[in-house]
Parts: C-alpha cells; sequence; structure tokens
C-alpha cells in the first residue's frame, strides 16, 4: 500500500481569504483563492489538480489496457475538462471530460485495431483507480488512435 | 460554470515508462512514473494531486461553514491521507484521511464552540464539492479547533 499525503492552508473568509495547496513529494506549492477557482483569478484551483489526477492516472491504465491487448503504444496524451457548475448555491463537479489519443508504434492502424484500442480505452475509463474514485462524477470519454512517426 | 482543464502524457509501458501531469493554469507540470505511483520513486502521483484537490477544497468549506454558524476564523489547516493499495492485482483508492485544524479568532473556545465546530466540521465534509464527486471513497475525518494566538 502507499498513502500519499499532501495538504493545504486557507486564512480568512471564503470570499475574502486565500490559500495554497501543497504535494507531499514537494512538487508543487501553488497559492489559490476564491476567484482563481469559481472565477477567472491567476493561481490554481482543486478542480484542476483533480483533472490532473484523473488524466494522469487515464493514461498510465490505458497503457497497460493497449499493452495486454497487444498493442505497443508509443505515446499517449490525456486532456481532463473538470465541469465545476453552481446549482442553486451548490458547486458540484458534475462531469469530466476525458480526450485522449495514442500513438502506436509497428502497426498498420486497421479497422481491428481500431476496435481493439476503442474496447480498451472504455476498460481503462471504467478501470482506472481515480475514475473508479470518482463515482458521484458523470465521466465522458472521446478516444483516437493514430500510428506513431517512424 | 468554470471548466478547469488539465492533461496528461504517457510514453511507452506502464512499468518501464514515464510520464507527466501538467496544470491548466500553468501553475505546474511535473514528472511521474510507476514508482512514483506504486512505490517510492521521486516525483508526483495522481494520488497526491487527488490529496491536495481534497483539502484545497475542504478547506474552503470549512471557512464557509464557520463563518455561516457565527464563527470567526483566522487559519485553517487540512491533511490529506490518500490510501493507494492493490487488492488481488486491482489498485484502488479506497479511503482518505482528512486531518484539519482551525484556529479561530475573537472568541474564547467553550464547550458550545466545540460542538459548533464539530457539527460544521463535518457538514464541511458532507458538502465540499470534492468530497462529493469521490463517493467512491471512504472519508474519514478528524478536526480539532484552537484559539488563534493573539
Amino acid at each position: 500500500m502507499a498513502i500519499r499525503t499532501a495538504d493545504a492552508e486557507w486564512r480568512g473568509t471564503l470570499a475574502q481569504g486565500a490559500g495554497h495547496m501543497r504535494l507531499g513529494s514537494g512538487a508543487f506549492d501553488g497559492p489559490y483563492d476564491f476567484r482563481s477557482r469559481m472565477g477567472d483569478g491567476k493561481g490554481t484551483n482543486p478542480e484542476e489538480l483533480l483533472g490532473a489526477a484523473h488524466a494522469g492516472c487515464y493514461s498510465m491504465a490505458l497503457a497497460l489496457q493497449l499493452a495486454n491487448a497487444g498493442l505497443a503504444v508509443d505515446r499517449i496524451h490525456t486532456t481532463a475538462k473538470v465541469h465545476f457548475e453552481e446549482r442553486e448555491g451548490d458547486w458540484s463537479i458534475q462531469r469530466i471530460d476525458l480526450n485522449t489519443e495514442a500513438w502506436l508504434s509497428d502497426v498498420v492502424i486497421s479497422d481491428a485495431t481500431v476496435a481493439t484500442f476503442a474496447e480498451q480505452a472504455q476498460i481503462a475509463k471504467k478501470n482506472c483507480p481515480v475514475s473508479r474514485a470518482l463515482s458521484g462524477v458523470d465521466i465522458h470519454l472521446s478516444a483516437k488512435v493514430a500510428r506513431a512517426a517512424a
């Protein structure tokens, strides 16, 4: 088992205060506030950290699935768009769009390859540990496959 | 509505490959790999990004709850411990421990204050948007309150 740690500090009120979030590995420590979260202020916000976690987890999960299916993957790129919406005064993370592209090596991209890829991309969405943790969120996947440049 | 973006790239196989995760705001771009996620390698991992998102969200939610309850908060510090476990070959985020401490200003910490604080801390755990998104995870909260130094 791995236990991963992170922490956050907040000073003051929700609207006027400010905080920072920090990763246990020390890789990141950055400020956030009401505007960087609910509006267009500079700085980070919990939702984009969640998006990075999801995109990172999904990319690894897809690498595993494609290898298991016999497809040699060169590179995977995934973007996560996290929808943070207010409804009747409650802010919620309603939906995450994952857009992934994979480049395969040593293969001609046949119809069968596209079908196998599409199936494995869906399995990775379901199996990725962050997807499973986020069971309160609608996750929409768009997946494309191409041949890696030689 | 706010849409927050992040992306990740992975190259190579799960065990031998490497990737990076990047926040849409540009605040962070860092490498990760199999060892930094499943073992003790250097670098970040999706789980600590998730932990930072949760600690950051919880701290803001608690600031809101305490203000609504008439308690003036000076500072809130929250640590998230994300348990990433393998069970029968599946890695899962089973549990997150949130440990929060709040320092209140302009108040003597009476028994009534402690009781109000404990109640609001639980409401913040339930209401925080990241908690609600993480409905597949057991969230355990430990909360302490103290008086801010003058």
